[in-house]
């Protein structure tokens, strides 16, 4: 994926927010109720989210929807 | 759907967002490359959009992605 495409974008912000956190994909993975292989995809910017799963995952790491989308241009 | 529903919400804010810019849906549609019977369904709060579509409409409506997501809670 090229480094400005908005899925990249998404699974970096993902992936940098969990780790802040201390949290490993396993324990996002489990709070939002999806599987661990499918956390890592996102992270690597392989998947293009639904709107709800954009929600799980940001409630998950105590974020409000938006947030997760800030640096998407 | 609740009226609390991410989808509900989102919907929302685009048809709002669209209607401020006197486009029809026929118009923000084309413009997007989707079709009118989908804004529709957005609209109504009926689908659980992608990433890439979100982009899509919001970059259609003059907006940044993250913007249309802010009144989610």
């Amino acid at each position: 994926m090229p480094i400005f495409d908005p899925r990249t974008i998404l699974g970096q912000t993902i992936r940098r927010t969990r780790e802040r956190s201390q949290m490993s994909q396993e324990a996002l993975a489990e709070v939002c109720g999806l599987h661990r292989t499918y956390i890592g995809s996102v992270e690597r910017g392989e998947r293009n989210l639904s709107l709800l799963n954009i929600v799980a995952i940001a409630h998950s790491l105590g974020l409000k929807p938006y947030e997760l989308l800030k640096e998407i241009a």
